[in-house]
This record gives structure tokens, sequence and C-alpha cells, in this order.
């Protein structure tokens, strides 16, 4: 790792954990009680939200505003509501029509518990609320209305077909495929996950009022991060055992599955990925302490075994 | 119909289909191409919002603009965004594991022609749309960002838990019990179709400057009108035949669904579907010669057989 030694070390551990709290009471917030009609509705809503994620979109989110100076508290909702995004976007995933899968996070899947109608329409309304949640009118005592309605857009073109749904479609349009090609498993990665990512710091970084250089840096940076992430991804899925992935290990082989290392082998798509994650951390070389959590997160990103 | 003798008639047909060309033609360029990649996924979203749907709640939209003295072209970006999310709701509904129905509007649902996994993802691609095509920076060329944000908000509340999805999970949950309780079902009916016509009036009126009263004016009328709509649905699904709605006659009956005619029968249901389109009417007697369109889709919500 590419370190200013002048730049103090962050303890990574305790601060994903400090974040992942000050996240998780801000979700327990957004998302109706159990006890509002219709019940089932926000249980199944509830039951996926909090399933033990790793809140690494809306730690990306507040990690992007404290590096351009701003309060990372007040950008809360945003990364909330990429969280929403996300979660929806898992259930929808793990559907009999989709993925098929039966555990996420070592716990049944959202329709194996609510049925598969209460699945749909708990991603229906996960991806509904996130816009709920960042149309908000207390929003506007911290932030100008026209740049809330700019995250609005920048967060709605990366869940949509130009970027989430379009990975996704092209994931599921390339199963099954046994000759992959380089372009379209690049597409499928960098449109899947990466642009949701991307968007969760853009949104930091925008709502705490970044510099045009520091929204660039900060854009290169997420693009790296984005597909680095996915490319780990599928060396878990090749070496990582269920228990620690909390899903079945080896899935994507047996699906046939479009990956890095069905396409480059495991060694180089090791080398890709910490490639990736230098080239993150370089991104940032214009920013001083305040981007450290970033830096090392770029890190953790390149070396989980979760 | 209750009407004021110096206001003139519309000739509603000839209205309506002007105003079906206008909104068509804006949705055709909300909607990326079919050349867009990654195809599918756009032919999917285009196949079920040009399958010749009514427009109902953009016209609404439009109309109320227009009723309070707004420019209807203007907000055709809101009404599109609620026709975008009905169109996803109903390709959601019409699904294996919610109503598994093959047909709609004559033609076979969207999961018959492009597959269930596609089909999903085409409810969720339609849903980020509408938020997409709410946000976009153009938008601000004619509105302030601020009520930009709070139509936004009206439209997301209206489709989520509290609103649209709220009525869908309340219905599925009633699927097949003999007893059916009216509140519940007046619940059901308010929500599953009515938050949202209440939505695409509610975003014309205050996106065109409504004022306090006006827009108490259109919240009652738009809350009598989609009761009202949602009970000529059920009169319709008895009485009329499977080519004039579009979708298998008799089916809520075979499912034991939650209807107004079930209920109270088919004469009472009439009635009360009468009574609720006077009382919108009436909810409009503060506004002159350019309400006169919403006080006629009133008329026609009432006596429709499609």
């Amino acid at each position: 790792m590419i370190q200013d030694p002048n730049v103090k070390k962050v303890d990574l551990k305790l601060y994903m954990a400090s974040r992942r709290e000050l996240i998780d009471k801000a979700l327990e917030t957004y998302i109706p009680k159990e006890s509002a009609y219709p019940y089932v509705i926000h249980q199944a809503m509830r039951y996926s939200v909090f399933a033990g994620g790793k809140r690494l979109r809306p730690i990306l989110t507040l990690a992007a505003a404290e590096a351009v100076g701003g309060d990372p508290a007040s950008v809360l909702f945003a990364g909330c509501a990429v969280e929403l995004i996300h979660t929806y976007s898992l259930i929808h995933d793990d559907l009999p029509a989709m993925d098929n899968d039966d555990f996420r996070r070592n716990k049944p899947t959202s329709h194996k518990v609510f049925g598969e109608n209460m699945a749909i329409l708990a991603g229906d309304a996960l991806l509904t609320l996130a816009f709920e949640v960042l149309s908000r009118p207390e929003n506007l005592k911290t932030f100008k209305a026209d740049i809330l309605l700019s995250v609005i857009r920048e967060i709605s073109l990366a869940a949509g077909t130009l970027g989430m749904i379009g990975g996704q479609v092209m994931d599921i349009l390339s199963e099954g495929r046994k000759e992959i090609n380089a372009n379209t498993l690049e597409y499928i990665h960098t449109h899947k996950t990466g642009k949701l990512l991307l968007a969760s710091l853009r949104a930091g970084a925008l709502l705490a009022g970044a510099t045009e250089e520091q929204l660039k840096a900060i854009t290169d940076y997420g693009t790296y991060i984005g597909l680095c992430f996915q490319i780990v991804d599928d060396i878990l899925d090749v070496e990582g055992t269920t228990e620690e992935i909390g899903k079945d290990a080896g899935s994507d082989a047996a699906r046939e599955k479009a990956t890095y290392p069905a396409l480059y082998g495991l060694d180089r798509s090791k080398g890709l990925a910490r490639e990736l994650a230098k080239k993150a951390i370089q991104a940032l070389s214009g920013f001083g302490e305040s981007a450290q959590p970033l830096r090392e997160i770029g890190e953790f990103i390149v070396s989980r075994t979760y």
C-alpha cells in the first residue's frame, strides 16, 4: 500500500464498526416500524436491511464527505438511501426467477421467509423508500434543493438500466455461456456493483461541497474500487468458505457465471484486484489526512475475506 | 352530472386522445431506445409502457395543472413519471408469484414474453426511471428545485408501503378469505389505486403553483375519484367482457378477491361509484372552466366500460 508517512493510520476495524452503528441507527428511523400497517411488508423490509450487511456503501458516502471536509453525519440520509437500494437489489437477485438463492449472509433469503410475492414487494418498497428518504423536507435544513435533486439523479441513474440493472441484465444473459467476452465481463462488473458504489461516493462528495477537482479524484477512486470489489467477490466465491461469505461458495462456477477467475484464472485476477486498489489509492494523492479512511477502505476491499 | 350551465362542454374523447398523443411522445423520449444497450431490458420496458394504456394518470396530472391555471405541457414529465410507476406495478402484479396473469390489455404479459427475470427487472427499471425523470436538470428551467423535491416526495410516498404497495400487500393477504372486512376493503382500494391517482393530480397542481385552497379541492376530487375508479374496476371485472377490459373477466371472483361487488353486491357498488363521482365533481365547485376536463374525466371514470 502506498502511504504518506505523515498520515496517521486509522484503526479501520474500529472506524467501520462505529460508522456501522451510526448507519444502523439512521436506517432504524427511516424504515417504518414492524408495528406499522401493513405489518408484514415492514417486517420483510427490516429482515433484509438488518441482516448484517457490511454497510460498505454508506460508509463510503460518509468517508467521501469527510475527505472533502464535510460533516459525515450530515450525509447519512444519502448513504442510507443507497443501502436501501443495495438491499432491494439483493432481495430481487435472490428470487427463484433470478439466482434462486436460499441463503444470504447465513440467513434464509427473503422469499424463503416471506414468500416470493412479499419478497418482490419488499424489494419494490425499499427502492421506493430510498427516494422518499432522499426527498425529505428535513434535508433542506442542511442542503440546497438543487444539490439534493442532483444527488437523486445521480443515484437513480446508477441504479437504473445504464447502471446496476444493466449489469444485472447482462449477468443473467451471460450465465451458462462457455465463452465469456472480456468486454462483457467488465461491463457486468463495472455496472452491477460499480455504478452504485461510485454513486455512494459521489453523493457524499457532492453534498459536502466537493470542488470539481475533488469530485474527479473521488470518481476515479470509486471507479477503480468498484471493479476491484467485484473481482474480489468473484475470488471469494472460489476461495472463501460458505460460512465466511454467508452464501454458497462455488455457486458462480456451478452456474457458469461470468467471473474474473473463470476468464483470467485466480492469480491474474488477484493481481488485477491489487492493481486496481493501488490505482484507487493513488487517485487520492491530492488529499491529506481527511481521505485516510477512504485509502484504508481501499486496502480493506482488496484484502477482505468476506 | 352536476354542471354549471355557463361552462362549455369538452369533447372528452378528442381531449383525451390529444393528451394521450402528447404523453406518448414524451414517454418515447424518456425511455431509452430499444437500440440502447442492454437491448432486452429497454425492449421489455417499452413493450409494457406502449401496450395501449389509457394514460389516465398523466392526463390527470395535466388536467390538474390546467385547472389551477398552469401550462399542461410543462408538467408532462411528472405525469409520465407516474405512468412509469403505474406500469411497473402492473408488470409486477402480473408475475406468477403475484396474480399470475397471462394477458393484460389483450397482450401477453411481460413475463410471458421476456421471462420472469426480465419482467422483474423491467418493473424495477421503470420505477427507477420515474425518479430519474423527476430529477432531470432540465426541469429546473421551469420549476424551483424545492417544488420538484416535494413532488418527488409526494410520488414516492404514494407509491410506497403507506400507499400503493401497502394496498397491494393487503390485497394479497385478503385473497381467498371468505369474510372480507369493509375497512380492509376500503384500505385496499384507496391505497392500491387511489394514492397514486391522487399523487398524479397533486403533482400537477403543486407544479402549477396551486393555492392551499385549490390543492385541497384537487385532493378531495382525487380521493373520491380514486376510490370510484377502483370500484368501477371491480364492477367491470364482473360485467365487462374479456375483450373490453383486456384481461380475464371474472378473475376477481375466481380468486376470491376482496371487491366491492363481492361485499355489497353490484347495485350498491354502482350506487357508491356514482355517489363518489358526484362528490368528486362537487369538490371542484370553486373552479371555473379550467376544471371542466377534470369534471368530465370524473364522469368518464364512473361510466367507462374499459
